[in-house]
């Protein structure tokens, strides 16, 4: 393995998290986050091992005004921190690959451009994916930059849980089911083969819960249906989208309650959600603290549709060996994991209560036809190995 | 029982069905339909245990041109065909009852006023339904008038179940899951009842598949959840409806695609699910002997879609008993309801081919943990004893 390190970009709208690993991709040196870009933001840096604080921007770096000010300030902090820093790849997150990206890609300016071409599937994201990518360019001019989809993981489904039932010109157009959350989905394919090789050749549900939510089936460590679709906004409830909406909602607000599209388009994606239904908060700690009658709406809603979804996501696998509960709430919140598989005994699902309560890695009864896992995801790691095949890739070539 | 006779209307936009019924609403003595109102329409009357073609409007029945004269139509007709004709009450689908009506109920001009508020949540059906009550009012100025709902089965259902993932002010402002085809519902749960108490006592999931369809969890024959929600759009995929879809598709057509919320509406209700996939009918029998690649995704999307609500509403009941296939696909469409069923002994559903082919009332293998039923629906049949029931209250009070 070639000495040097791997840079991970994860870009939001005014937020960049960043990763720095050894060289096989399988170590994290240290990873951080600038945040409140353009708004006098701030950037942390936290080295795994240390206790503590997080470590401040250091003397030197740039203010954050903006992605390329912020790539600069987190390059001369990190090299400050590692003297000897040499990045020979930077693996970005990407959260759209259209219909046809199917696996990490080598960037260059026509990939850019071809990335750029489905901002309209993801208005609110692809432009700072894509604004990290080109600061990347300018920053670390010889190191290899790569692009590891949200998409790719689910483009393996089979056509019926691809397409939604509109005229074919519409799925020829790209209005398919993308599903996102691939990275996560696709690292934990991964540890089930490393470490569960029956399950991992089996039918498997995933359910991803943290402020963004999904769930996804997979068989034999590929995916085969999501809950996310199109965009971000379907399937579960999340901290502040709604998850399943009946389309009649969108046009009884637009047509009988004189709502312009960017209002609905407003409310959808960030007041809706547990924060909306609860009034309280998008934080699931919060509202189980809480416990006023509106939280707990808001949880049981939660909990409702995670069962439905997984009850239908089993159907679509013909049956069910396995699921796993990851990602902030999926590893953390035990009592919701409970709820889920509450009465799911029809169904082969019994929770050991110890196990769950301990948030051990199989929470499932011994001998329960479905195993249940708590496995954390990590989907930093996955850029960082996709960025590491990509220098291998190249030096083969 | 009193004699006399009971009438039932069932109004679309440029249709209006209708039923006469003996004075105990248990036998049919006449049905028909008024079609094309407004444009040369026609009136067919069918004389059950008849053969041959429907008869025509007779002469002297007004021209078609309004619910008013369609129903003045009707009554000129039917008095020449049972001339001892004594109308005492008339019972109306009216496609919704908005948060609270749970039963039918007897109309007046307040009521009228009062159902007139829900036509924003059904623009395109809950108009036509009152324009026939108002032309009943006129021509049958003695009739009790009655309204039965497409809503009222389902207002049981439990509150997760019954919101979306919004404020609650919409929950208030009554933005419900109100489910639909609950007449037929209603019907199948009284099927259930009389002939399969045991079943009726436990957790059923009916699958009202028609031109329009859903499918309703039932436990104790009152409503658990639904596939439809607000709007008739949602749930599974219809004749040209799309069913399930995610509400960032219409974010994305209105926004990047440049559509109007019209233009949105009209290929949702009108040119998306089976006839938008297939690009050839709404007509499952039409697709299924066309067997083109785009009729054999449109029909394996519709069967993938079934499958996952049955699934997801299993969940929902926390197990299931037995599985109801109801309406005009459901009734008739063998290798439809055997590839619903394939492949899902997990789930202790197995169907008997034999049976299946036959149309028998149990398609299930005789053992098999969940039965499977096949029971004709009869909407008309409910209209009718809730105008029987509105009767003998009226006497008792």
């Amino acid at each position: 393995m070639s000495a040097g390190h791997i840079l991970t970009l994860n870009a939001g709208s005014s937020s960049l998290k960043f990763g720095l690993f050894s060289a096989d991709g399988e170590t994290c040196l240290a990873h951080g986050l600038a945040d409140r870009i353009g708004r006098g933001g701030t950037l942390g840096l936290h080295l795994p091992g240390k206790s503590g604080p997080d470590l401040p921007a250091l003397p030197g770096a740039a203010a954050l005004t903006d992605h390329h000010a912020t790539v600069e300030a987190i390059l001369t902090t990190l090299a400050q921190v590692f003297p000897g820093l040499a990045v020979r790849a930077v693996g970005h997150r990407v959260v759209h690959g259209g219909p046809d990206f199917t696996a990490p890609v080598v960037l260059d300016a026509g990939l850019v451009a071809r990335l750029e071409a489905f901002s309209p599937f993801a208005p609110l994201h692809q432009p700072h994916n894509l604004d990290a990518v080109r600061a990347a360019f300018a920053h670390f001019p010889a190191a290899l930059q790569v692009a590891a989809f949200d998409t790719a993981f689910h483009r393996s489904q089979p056509f019926v849980n691809d397409t939604y039932a509109l005229p074919p010109e519409w799925y020829a157009r790209g209005l398919r089911r993308y599903g996102f959350h691939g990275l996560s989905y696709q690292f934990i394919a991964g540890e089930l083969a490393r470490t569960a090789p029956d399950l991992h050749a089996g039918r498997v549900v995933v359910a991803h819960l943290g402020n963004g939510a999904s769930m996804c089936a997979m068989r034999g460590g590929r995916g085969v249906a999501s809950t996310m679709g199109f965009s971000t906004l379907d399937g579960l409830p999340m901290g502040t989208r709604p998850g399943q909406i009946d389309p009649g909602v969108l046009l009884y607000m637009l047509q009988q309650q004189g709502m312009s599209v960017a209002e609905v388009s407003d409310l959808l994606y960030h007041n809706a959600g547990l924060r909306g239904m609860s009034g309280l908060s998008n934080d699931m700690r919060t509202l189980e603290a809480a416990n006023t009658p509106a939280a707990r709406a808001a949880i049981d809603y939660f909990v409702g549709r995670i069962r439905r979804e997984l009850g239908g996501l089993a159907a679509a696998l013909g049956g069910l060996d396995g699921l796993v509960f990851t990602a902030g709430i999926g590893e953390n919140a035990a009592r919701l994991r409970a709820e889920v598989c509450a009465g799911m005994d029809w169904f082969g699902l019994t929770l050991d209560p110890v196990a769950n309560a301990a948030h051990a890695r199989t929470i499932s009864m011994p001998g329960a036809r479905v195993q249940v896992l708590v496995i954390p995801t990590n989907e930093e790691q996955m850029i960082a190995r996709a960025a590491v095949q990509a220098l291998a890739g190249q030096s083969a070539a």
